[in-house]
C-alpha cells in the first residue's frame, strides 16, 4: 500500500492519517488549538523550517481543516483558523496529550493541565458511550462491517462479529 | 527542533508523537486494536515491506507498547500483544477513526461500526469532563501550565489563563 493510496482505503483510521498522519502536522494543529494563527508564530513556536511550515499549511488548507483568513487589507495579510472540520480533531488531540501525561511525563508532572470553562475544575476527558455514558477502554468495544465495508479488508475482528 | 528531540520538549503532544507520531505506525497499532499479533498477518493486512514492519514493531516493543509474547516453543515463534500502556492509546485510535467516519468517509458511510459491549447498543466514543461528565468541545476547555511546564515554551493560552 503506498500513501497515496490511504485515503482510498475502507479504514477511518487510514483517511484520517492521509490528512493528519504526519508529526509536523499534528504540532502545527496542536499550536492552532492552543490559540496560534499567525505563519511567524507557528515559526518561531515550533522551531520549522518555513518550507515544511509553508507546505503543512497548505495541505490543512486544501483539506478544509484550517481557513486562511485576512486579518489585515494593506498589505493583506493572512492567518490560518480551524474550521469546523478541524476543530472536530480537538478530541485526537486531547488524547494524544493525555495519553502522554500518563506515559511520558517526567516525575515533575505534565507540563499543562486541562481546565473545564463551565465546571471551572482541573480534568481530563474521558471517553464514555454515546448511548449509555459507561466509560470506554478497548475491551468494551466490539467492532462490526458497516455500510461502506470493504469485505477484502474487513478485520477477522468484524467478521466473527 | 528535531525529531530526536521530541521526546525532551515539555509537551505531551510532542512526546507522544515521538512514540506513535508515524504513519506506519498508528496503522501497526490499529491492526493491534483489531486483534492482529503475527508478523506475517500484520504484513498481509498492511502491505508493508518486511523491513519497515520490523522496525515499527521493534520500537513499539522497545517503548513497552507493544510485549513480544512466545506462542510456540520449538521452533520458538513470537507474538506482538498490546500492554497496559498500548491499551491505554485506544481513546486516541477511536478518536482518529470517529474523526475519518465523520469527516472522510464517502457517501457509503463507515466502514467499520462500534458496539458497547456491555449496552450491546451501536455507539460513538464521546469525550467528557472527567468531574462534570458534560461533553467537551475545544472551546470548552482551558490549559494552565502544569508542574512540568517550561516557562519558554508556554503557550500564550496558558500564561494568560
Amino acid at each position: 500500500m503506498r500513501w497515496e493510496d490511504l485515503d482510498r482505503e475502507a479504514c477511518s483510521v487510514a483517511r484520517t492519517l492521509s490528512v493528519v498522519g504526519d508529526r509536523w502536522t499534528l504540532l502545527v494543529l496542536r499550536e492552532c488549538f492552543l490559540g496560534t494563527r499567525r505563519f511567524e508564530e507557528f515559526e518561531q513556536r515550533l522551531g520549522i523550517a518555513r518550507h515544511v511550515l509553508a507546505d503543512r499549511l497548505k495541505k490543512l488548507t486544501e483539506a478544509d481543516v484550517l481557513t486562511k483568513v485576512a486579518y489585515q487589507e494593506r498589505p493583506r495579510r493572512e492567518e490560518y483558523r480551524l474550521s469546523e472540520k478541524g476543530r472536530d480533531l480537538y478530541p485526537v488531540m486531547m488524547t494524544l496529550a493525555q495519553w502522554g501525561d500518563k506515559h511520558m511525563a517526567g516525575p515533575e508532572g505534565p507540563p499543562l493541565l486541562r481546565v473545564h470553562n463551565a465546571c471551572t475544575h482541573v480534568m481530563e476527558g474521558v471517553l464514555v458511550c454515546s448511548d449509555c455514558g459507561e466509560p470506554l477502554a478497548a475491551r468494551d468495544v466490539s467492532v462490526k462491517a458497516g455500510p461502506g465495508a470493504a469485505e477484502a479488508t474487513l478485520p477477522a475482528a468484524a467478521k466473527r462479529a
